[in-house]
Parts: structure tokens; sequence; C-alpha cells
């Protein structure tokens, strides 16, 4: 809370007050706000006024204040975000033609991953990821492949932290996930067999920027039942892949998505 | 500029920070912001600085700034941009995979139109939207739509604002429009026959919410040769009575989509 912190500015209880909004408490009241931001009621009546002219937030006549229209526009200049999922959509949309299933995509932020989008099949298995949710890095498919090629100071933040235990598979063994790790850059695929719920399976691949580094992962999740992991993988990384050549990646570009390595050399 | 303006309160500034980004101006130098906001440099350091540590703007190295994934993560939290894109996602597949043309999704704000989504077909005629985008409400199908039911003085407010020509086509006389309105009301379709641009046609219809009024639009865009408007109506009403049906439109779970009024009658 701000008002037990060190003293705010002005600007930093804007975002206090942005941040009292979550996924699971949308809509809010001033006194909610208040109470969320340990803001006084007439500062806090103020920066609302000011978010709700600009339209950062809105409200139904004299219902509660929820996140506005004006904010999307603004984070849909994100490059990290709604512009790499722009790129990344046609490639998505042909793997999710290709198999029905869930196809996601994420960016790492920090040491967590947001979803950044997710195509969900009629028949697919329930998945609980949200776009622009947050999820732990050490469970999922996306989540692997993002900390298999993070950079080695991330990898040890997240290895040294609590692994928070999912499903009795989750891999909460510092030794195991780092074996598990090194695989997913061997292979390039990251396979998360129900770790995150015991119905699901998700295969995943990096995805390169134009630095040759990974800038996203994309996976597949489906039924753990019968999932073949080696079948998916190609779809897979041939997303992964155009994805990558679209953003400009130098890696991708000489090497087409589904060509072999050995097929462009001499 | 708000340096010419009235003084601008710490909060407003911030808000002026971001404002300084657009789709032509995504990334910005501490003096462009200075420059477009009007701000001091070392105000705008300061609030660049704290909008970083945040996430709202990000950078790579010592690059230019960015709009940051936080943001991104706080928008997905608005009900009428994210939320109601996720609710109609699955509506918009479907017609998408009915058709394989341009599918979009727009809400009214002020007097404009943002765009929340936009599915496009490899061999779709080519669209001028981006999500997040603004466009006039005069000329589109969506556009139509939204205005044709909008509260009378945000109509009157559009009709008597100066109306941009898109085409030779675009209709830019006010009793013209008034009429085209009304036909929209009473048949529950847009037409915008190359009023945007002269290779494409879009049909669009209103989305309804829980208290029966429109929240949004959602149309085909097609090549303009050889389209049959009338041929994709039924689809693209049939899509957005699914998806005001899902939103809890009251009229629409009585008429469920596809079913005729005198269906549900005695």
């Amino acid at each position: 809370m701000a008002a037990d912190a060190a003293p705010r500015s002005l600007s930093g209880k804007v975002l206090d007050v942005l941040d009292a909004f979550s996924a699971d408490a949308p809509e809010l009241t001033l006194s909610d706000i208040s109470r969320r931001t340990g803001l006084s009621l007439s500062t806090t009546h103020r920066i609302v006024r000011e978010l709700s002219e600009w339209g950062a937030l809105e409200r139904q006549g004299r219902g509660p204040y929820r996140i506005g229209l004006r904010l999307f526009e603004v984070a849909s200049l994100a490059p990290r975000g709604p512009q790499l999922r722009e790129v990344a959509l046609p490639y998505l949309e042909d793997l999710y033609e290709a198999t029905h299933e869930n196809v996601q995509l994420a960016v790492r932020e920090g040491l967590e991953l947001v979803f950044l989008e997710r195509i969900t099949g009629r028949d697919a298995v329930r998945v609980l990821t949200r776009v622009g949710g947050r999820f732990s890095l050490h469970a999922t498919g996306v989540g692997l492949a993002l900390l298999a090629f993070a950079p080695p100071e991330v990898q040890e933040q997240v290895l040294s932290g609590s692994l928070e235990r999912w499903t009795e598979r989750t891999i909460t063994d510092q030794g195991q996930l780092r074996r598990m790790l090194a695989d997913v850059r061997r292979t390039g695929v990251a396979i998360s067999d129900r770790q995150v719920t015991m119905d699901a399976l998700s295969v995943a691949a990096p995805v390169v920027g134009p630095d040759d580094c990974v800038v996203a992962a994309l996976s597949l999740v489906v039924h753990a039942d019968g999932a073949s992991p080696h079948t998916l993988a190609p779809a897979v990384r041939t997303a992964a892949r155009g994805i990558s050549r679209a953003l400009g990646s130098p890696t991708a570009r000489r090497h087409p998505a589904g060509a072999r390595r050995r097929a462009s050399g001499p």
C-alpha cells in the first residue's frame, strides 16, 4: 500500500490507481480504489476524475469505475504486446486451422509470462489462461520455452525462487528443472505434460526476433490423454519459425519454416 | 500543447506523455516526448522514469521509448475493449470460417469508432484498419451501424460536423446520410459500398448488450466486385446476434440467432 511506503509522487499515485484494478476486481468504486491504493478519498477522487476525463477509466451512469477504452487504444501500440500479436496472428490461425486445438502466444515479463493471444477450439481442452494475464514460467510449455532462453540471471532467480506446484507432475526440483531447460535448448521444443492441469499437455517453441533473441513463445495445448507431443512439435515449430521470419530473424530467414537445416547447406 | 493550455496537473502530464505516442510515432526519445507534450525536459525525464519503472513505457538498451507491456496487461481489463472482444471471438471465428473474408469488430468512442478486432483472410480485400485504431463513423459498415443506433445528440454532432470524403461514393450529404441511417435502423444491417476504398464493400450489424443498447458492431469486408451484400447479411446478423446473446441481451435471448421473430410468437 502506497500509504505505508515511501512518499509517493503524484504520477506514482496515478499508476497506483490503475494498479488497483485486476482480473478479480475489474470494477471498483471510489472508496474501493481509495482502500486499495491507500490514497485519501480526496486524492483518489481527483486522480479518478482526471483518468476518467482522459478515458483511462469509464463508468456507466453512477456505477463503479472500470478500465477505459482509451487505455486499450494506447496499449495497442505496445511492440511486445498487440504489435507482436498482429504479426503472429496469421501463423496462429494457420496452426489453429491445422489442429483445432488451443493455440497460445506469450512473452516473458520479468520472472513471469504474459499471454498475448489465445485461440480456443470449441472441443479443445479447457485452459486457465487469459489474454493479458500472467503465469509463472516453470510449468507451462510457453513458460519453459521462454525460461530456457532467458538470460542466465533470470533463470537463476526463477530456479532459486519458490516453484509453485500445480499438479503432482509440476517440476519443482531445481536440478530436474535445469535438465529440462537444457533439453528445451537442445531440441528447440518445450513439452509440459500435465504440469499445470492433469488433463492438458502443451508443446511450445520459441519465437526469435531480428537480433536472434527469443522474444516470445508459441504453444499448442491439447488433451493429455493420447497426446503425441512429438507428432505435434513440427507444426508448432513451423508456426514459430513463420513468426520469427516475419519479425525479421536472420536465422529463420536463412532456413525457411519447414525446411531442415541441411536443406539450405552446400 | 500542454504548455500553452491552462496549468496542467501532474497526473494530467502523465497522460500527456502517454498521448505523445501514436501509430505514426510508436517510438519516441525523451526530447521527442518533451517537444510533443510541451513539458520541460526535466519534468519529462521524471515522468518517463516513473512510467518506465512501472512498465507503462519500455526501451531496449538506450533506444527510444515505446509503450510497455504493463499497459497492455491493465488494458486487457477494459470491458468495452479486450473483454468484449473475448466474448465475441468465437463468433468472429465462425464468421471467418464460413466466409474467409475480413471480419471486424468495433465500438463507438465519442464521435469515432475504435477497432477491437480484425480477422483477415489471406485472399481477402486489403483493409485500412488497425486493432486499437480509430476511424470516422460515417463511412464504414461498422461505423454506419454504430452511428444509426447512437444517441440522437451524437448523430447530430456527426451529421453537422465535417464528413470526410474517402471515395467518390462516400456519403457526405447530411440528408442522404440521415436516410441511410434510417434504413440501417429499419433493416438492422449497414452496407458500405465502396465508401471507404473503391475495391471494398462491407456489411455490418449491431451487437446489443444486456440493456438492449447497441454496444458494438460487427462487419464482413469483401471485394466490391461481384459482392452480394444481401447474401452476406444473414451470416453477419447471425454472428452479431450470437455475440448479443452471449453478452446477455434479452432480445437476442428471446429470439435465438437465425430464428425469425414470428418463430417465437404465439
